[in-house]
C-alpha cells in the first residue's frame, strides 16, 4: 500500500471553476512504508544557528483576510531580544519595520525559549519581500514572495502536508515539496508529534521548527491543529489544551472575525480557504459553528472561485485506522458543505491518501430509510493526506 | 399535546436493577401548553432579602464524589462580606464553620455581585444539617439532608428538572416539585434563560438565583449547562463561554478526576451520575473522552446498581425542534453507553417530553447497510424532560 506524503494543488483559470472541477494533481513522491524513526536531536537537521540567542524556528504564515500581511514568528533561546522585523523590497535594504510581542510558556518540566510574533502588514501584492530578525553577528536574512490579489482568475499552487513529523521520510517530504514550485503550504494538522516523547519533551518542539525553517521561513503555512497538538496531560498538572502550539503558532483568526486562533479563514489568490477545527466544540450553538455559519455568507465565488476547507479528522475515510472518528463533525457541518458547494475538503489524521467521489450523506438521519453516502454534484470532493511522514509509519488497512 | 414539566425518580431496592428496569415514574404534573412569560421584576417570587447585604440565590449542590460534602453558594449584593457557612446538626446550634471563597464578573455592562462558594465537607450521612450564612440582622439560615451512605440498596428519589426559566410556569413546576418528595434534583440545563433579554441582562441570572432559592438552598442540584448557558457574544466583547454560568454554579467535578466542571461524576444512594456536557468538545482524543473513557471503567454497579447519564442536547428526539442535534455526540459515546449498559439517559433542550425503548444505532456507519435504531437490551432508556417551565414554550410536532 502506498502513501503519498503530499499533495500540490495547483488553481487554474478555468471557467467552470464556480461549480467546482477539482483541478488538482498528486505529487508524483510516494513515502516509503515503513515506520520511520525521528531524527536525532544532534542531526544537523536540527542545527541551531550560529551567535548569541539568534533567532530559531522562523515561520510565517498569512497574517490577514486577503493576503497583504504577515506573521513572522520566531523563538530565541536565551533572552527575549528585541521583537522586530526589518523589511523591504530589496535585498539586504530594509527600509522598514515593524514591532511584535513576546511570549512563553512552561510544560511540566519544559520552559520554552522566547516566542516572538510579529506582523507585517500593508504588503503590496505578487512582490518579493525581504527580512531580517534578529542583530548584530546573530541576525538572519531570509524572504518571501505576497500572492497575487484576489482574483477570480489568479493561478496558484498551495501544497497540502499533514501528520508531518520530524523523522528522516518527514525531510524528504520536505525536501520534495521544495522542488514543485508550490508556493504556500495548507497544514492539515499534527506537526511536531512532540506529544510522543516522555511529558511532551518540548525540545522536540524546538527541533521541528528548526526542521522545518527551510519552508516555513520562505513561505506561508496556513495552520490548522491535529490531536497531537492537544497535549492534554493531566498527570502532568497539564489541562489546558493546544498550550504549546497556541503559544508557538499564530493563526490571522481576528481579521476573519473568528474568536479563536484554532478556526479561522483566509483568502489567497483565486480561493477562500476555512480552516476547522476537529477537537474544539463545533455543535450547534457553540462559537466555531456560529462562526462557520456566517464564514460561508462572506464567501463570494465572484471572486474567489475555490472554497477550500481543512479540517484535521477526516469526515469520509474507508481506512480501519480512525474509521467513523469525524462523524461527530459531518453530522454537524455536512450540510453546509453541500449548500454552499465546498470544492475540497482536505485532511490529515489517517496516514494515508484517500479521495472520494463527490459524495453526501445529508440525507442520512435516525428515522429515514438513507443511509449510504450518494453521489451529489453539489458536495465536495473529500481528501485525505495525512503521511507527511511522522514516527506512526502509514496507515494501510 | 402536553409536556410534563419534570420527572420524579424513584431508586428502588430491585435486584435485578443491574440489568436496567427503570423504575422511575412520571409525575402527573403536566405543564399548560401555551408559551408563558417571565416574571416581572418587581414580582415577590423574586423578593430581595431583608438586611444590608443579606446573602441572597443560595443553593447547594453536591461538594465530593459520594455525597459526604456539598457546596454551599450565595451572592451578596452590597459588598463581599465573610465567606463562611456556620452548621451543626441541631436547628440554631452552629458549631462548625466552612470558610470559601469570593469571586465576581462583569458581562458588558452588567456587573454581578460578590458570587461565594464554600465546600462542607466531612459530614455524616443521613443526617439533617443546619446552616447560616451572613451576619447580624441580615443572617439568613437554612437545612439540608444528607443521603444515605454509597449502597445498592439505598433508596432515594431524583427529581430531573430541564429548561427551567423564570416564568410562571417554572414557578409552577418548583411549586410542584416540593410536593413531590425528590431529595435530589438532576438538572440537565437551561437555568435562567437570562440571554434572552438585552446584553444577556445579568439580573435575570440574580432574580433567577432568588426564585429557585426556595428549592436550591434545601437540597443539592446537581448542574449540568445548556445551550441557554453559552453565552458567547463577540459583538458585545464577551467571547468566552459559559461565563455567567460557571462564576455562579460549581460543580464537584475534581472528585471525580475531571479537569473542567463542565462534565463530572457523582455518586449518591445506589445512583453513579454522569454529567456531560453537550458544547464542550467531546469527540475523541478530547478531555472529556479522556475523562469518559475512565470514569466509566470506575462504575462499580456492585455498589451503585444505577448508571445515569445526563447532558443538554437528546441523542434521540423524534421531535421536529432540535431534531438530529445531538447525532454529533451520539456518534462518539453511544458505543460506551452500550457497552456499561447505562440505565437512563436524561436531557433537555426539546420542551418536550419523550421517552425511547432500549434502542442503539451502534451498528450505525457510513459503510454498512444498517441505519435505523434497533431494539438492544443493553442500551439506555432516553427520556427526554426538557420543559421546566421557560419562556420559549413547548414543541409539539
Amino acid at each position: 500500500m502506498k502513501g503519498w506524503g503530499l499533495l500540490l494543488l495547483s488553481l487554474h483559470v478555468i471557467s467552470c471553476l464556480v461549480s467546482g472541477v477539482a483541478s488538482g494533481h498528486t505529487s508524483s513522491y510516494v513515502r516509503t512504508e515503513f515506520p520511520s524513526t525521528d531524527i536525532p536531536l544532534e542531526s544537523e537537521w536540527f542545527a541551531i544557528p550560529k551567535g548569541y540567542n539568534a533567532p530559531q524556528q522562523v515561520h510565517i504564515t498569512q497574517g490577514d483576510y486577503d493576503g497583504k500581511a504577515v506573521i513572522v514568528s520566531w523563538v530565541t533561546p536565551e533572552e527575549p531580544g528585541p521583537s522586530e522585523v526589518f523589511y523591504g523590497k530589496k535585498e539586504k535594504q530594509y527600509d522598514q519595520k515593524s514591532e511584535g510581542t513576546t511570549t512563553n510558556y512552561t510544560f511540566y518540566d519544559y520552559k520554552s525559549g522566547y516566542i516572538h510574533h510579529c506582523l507585517v502588514d500593508g504588503l503590496e501584492y505578487n512582490t518579493k519581500y525581504y527580512y531580517k530578525i534578529g542583530s548584530g553577528d546573530s541576525a538572519r536574512e531570509f524572504w518571501f514572495e505576497t500572492p497575487p490579489a484576489i482574483d477570480p482568475d489568479a493561478s496558484y499552487t498551495f501544497g497540502i502536508i499533514g501528520d508531518l513529523g520530524q523523522t528522516f521520510n518527514s525531510l524528504s517530504t520536505l525536501q520534495h515539496y521544495e522542488k514543485t514550485g508550490g508556493q504556500t503550504v495548507l497544514f492539515v494538522g499534527d506537526l511536531s508529534y512532540a506529544d510522543r516523547y516522555k511529558h511532551d519533551d518540548g525540545i522536540r518542539w524546538d527541533s521541528w521548527g528548526r526542521l522545518v525553517e527551510r519552508s516555513t521561513a520562505y513561505q506561508p503555512w496556513i495552520w490548522n491543529a491535529g490531536n497531537h497538538e492537544i497535549e492534554y496531560r493531566p498527570d502532568l498538572g497539564e489541562t489546558s489544551t493546544f498550550k504549546p502550539y497556541l503559544h508557538r503558532y499564530m493563526t490571522p483568526y481576528l481579521a476573519s472575525k473568528s474568536s479563536s486562533p484554532m478556526w479561522y479563514a483566509v483568502r489567497r489568490a483565486s480561493a477562500h480557504i476555512i480552516v476547522l477545527s476537529s477537537y474544539s466544540p463545533f455543535v450547534k450553538y457553540t462559537p466555531q459553528w456560529w462562526w462557520l455559519k456566517n464564514e460561508f455568507k462572506r464567501v463570494d465565488r465572484e471572486k474567489t472561485p475555490w472554497l477550500i476547507v481543512l479540517m484535521h479528522s477526516p469526515m469520509y475515510n474507508s481506512n480501519e485506522a480512525h474509521y467513523m472518528e469525524g462523524e461527530s463533525m459531518r453530522a454537524a457541518f455536512e450540510k453546509w458543505f453541500v449548500k454552499y458547494k465546498v470544492d475540497l475538503v482536505f485532511a490529515g489524521h489517517v496516514h494515508a491518501y484517500e479521495r472520494s467521489y463527490r459524495i453526501s450523506n445529508v440525507n442520512y438521519n435516525i428515522t429515514s430509510g438513507n443511509r449510504y453516502p450518494v453521489p451529489d454534484k453539489s458536495a465536495p470532493v473529500y481528501i485525505t493526506v495525512g503521511d507527511g511522514g511522522n514516527q506512526e509509519g502509514l496507515a494501510s488497512r
